[in-house]
């Protein structure tokens, strides 16, 4: 998407990767709002370090940087031995495995890069198969999210206030994002509307990373506090809300995500308003048989105690922590919540948008393997 | 209630009168947690400055304040001239009307103290009626706040996980609270029960205060964020909700209250959980006929842009504020919502314990004046 960095307007992917020095690059994450920079990483440990660390996340964006960090590590390979080359990959693969253990969808992305690469009968035919690989994982998930863009869009009207929690927009995918496709779609289509990022506490992702991106796109928004919506809602001000997912169980239509996301359907639902869930097919669990059986993380209490910012009003410069809360309290801090189908209007996929009980009926079409 | 402060135990009240140097003691709420002190006003002018600065906040213990505040401006008369007398408590009574000019409980307060006082003859008589009118004033908040609190502690029961929503304690009134006051009658009869404190932002009342306060009464309690009680209530873990009010309707039931309320009434109704608000009955508004017309108040859009907290993870100190969101982001941000009366189990008052809409039925019992 564009970012406009000191007046000047450019567009960027979240991952891409530049062939002519071998080198991942990523928005660094951890800067943002505040600041905008691009990372290179130089070699593919450096690549699973960035992962590890945070630079990106979103589980499509790793899943991206992973890809990638397969192919970077395979052109780095010197030589034309072809069991030297595979012993090596094994090693990249391992080690970018290894950087973020509990996600899923590096691993899927990765074991796809490999799979394709066996293809090639040389070293450099399967280094080069090995780029084009992790690029069609990348572009793919560009594809997706522009689909997810094409239909959601039809549920946006000129005029709307649409309500979005955390971030599900271009910086947690390759581009576009997922809950922000439809936003950025309609606006091209040239409707205005007005967003309402919640601010999404603890990691405050809806103040900071979201209203980043609507503010970049010039997307008309405000943010309010995780509490607020429900007033909105009571007086009018809310007529459409559209969320992502961290995992959406096939066989349910059951949705886990960022923790308030449940509270707004249950808010939704009590006024009438459509509540949709937009997810790329990687999202989709189709082995898990309840949501309550979806681990929870319990993060660790410092969130909830304290916040991250920069001091004073200045633009810019470097975030510190600051403790809000009473010190000598603890806290609970659950990272996601499960939201039951019969909240959900309808869930946006790139292959259109279904009813929460439907994916399975459409299980073929939404890419379920076996 | 209790404080420790360097390892010693005592007592205080969020707002005291010491006859002997006539000032106004009060509790340096902007402080807290991070510091206890107690600051004390040397003249009515300085008692005024403290309610305009907020070193004391909420409406129970501002409208002592006040009541305390005429009498230490009345006590500091030189002379017997009961006209020149007259006009001096008339300056002093607009100072601090004038204070927080949106409140009607510091002036429902000292409107009694000033009526108290005109049965006296002489200047000592009416200076020494003034000061007994301020302490009555007092006491009688104290003693409805106990009264709240033996009526609401029967809801409690051992064992029980309870939820409030941003500080209804003893800091916001004279001593013990309206939300909490259940909880600490509770504790005095052995019951044994842990607290959720809803974060409350943007201001963060509950994550501040009445973590504070829980943790000087060693209550067990712990801080969540705003958006983690709907989680929290679909795994069983929430059993009583207990708020407090700004202004609930003596005609209809309806609750305004921190912004976020109305959300946990919506989800306490969707999981079954009793949900009760606890108010003095000052808190009772007998003229309005709609909630939809209590005037919501739109506070200034850096606190929920941001958040006030001290540096590092050490204690004490100075609080800072941090911008958080985005810099080029703007923010809504409702102070209060509406909760209708369907969605309350009950209101605690001094007098018992009602169903909202029962309260016009028993209007004399709760103070209605007309």
């Amino acid at each position: 998407m564009n970012v406009t960095v000191r007046g000047r307007k450019q567009s960027y992917r979240t991952v891409a990767f530049d062939r002519a020095r071998n080198a991942v690059l990523l928005i660094e994450q951890r800067l943002l709002p505040h600041e905008f920079k691009i990372v290179a990483t130089k070699n593919f440990r450096e690549t699973a370090g960035a992962i590890h660390d945070m630079i990106v996340r979103g589980a499509p964006a790793i899943a991206a940087t992973a890809a990638y960090g397969v192919a970077q590590g395979a052109l780095a390979f010197r030589g034309c031995d072809l069991q030297k080359f595979s012993r090596h990959i094994e090693i990249v693969y391992q080690t970018l495995k290894a950087a973020r253990p509990t996600a899923v969808d590096p691993v899927n992305a990765m074991n796809g890069v490999r799979a394709a690469m066996r293809a090639g009968r040389t070293v450099a035919e399967q280094q080069s198969l090995t780029l084009a690989a992790a690029e069609e994982f990348a572009s793919e998930d560009v594809r997706h999210c522009e689909e997810i863009g094409r239909h959601g869009a039809k549920l946006i009207r000129s005029g709307m206030n649409i309500l979005t929690h955390c971030n599900a927009g271009w910086l947690a995918c390759v581009d576009i994002g997922t809950a922000t496709a439809p936003m950025y779609a309609a606006q091209a289509q040239g409707k205005k509307f007005h967003v309402f990022c919640d601010e999404t506490r603890p990691r405050s992702q809806g103040a900071t990373l979201t209203a980043w991106e609507l503010a970049q796109q010039r997307i008309s928004h405000q943010v309010i506090a995780d509490s607020a919506a429900g007033h909105l809602m009571q007086r009018g001000e809310i007529d459409l809300v559209i969320v992502g997912s961290d995992r959406t169980l096939g066989r349910t239509g059951e949705v886990a995500n960022k923790i308030g996301t449940y509270t707004k359907a249950v808010l939704a639902k009590r006024h009438g308003i459509p509540f949709y869930v937009a997810i790329p097919l990687s999202t989709i669990d189709w082995n898990l048989k309840r949501g309550f059986d979806i681990p929870i993380e319990e993060r660790h209490e410092s969130e909830v105690l304290g916040a991250w910012g920069v001091a004073g009003r200045q633009k810019g410069g470097k975030r510190i922590y600051v403790r809000v809360a009473n010190p000598t309290s603890g806290a609970r801090n659950p990272g996601f919540d499960v939201t039951p189908p019969e909240l959900i209007t309808g869930i946006i996929t790139p292959v259109g948008i279904f009813k929460p009980r439907e994916l399975w009926k459409r299980r073929r079409a939404l890419g379920f393997a076996n």
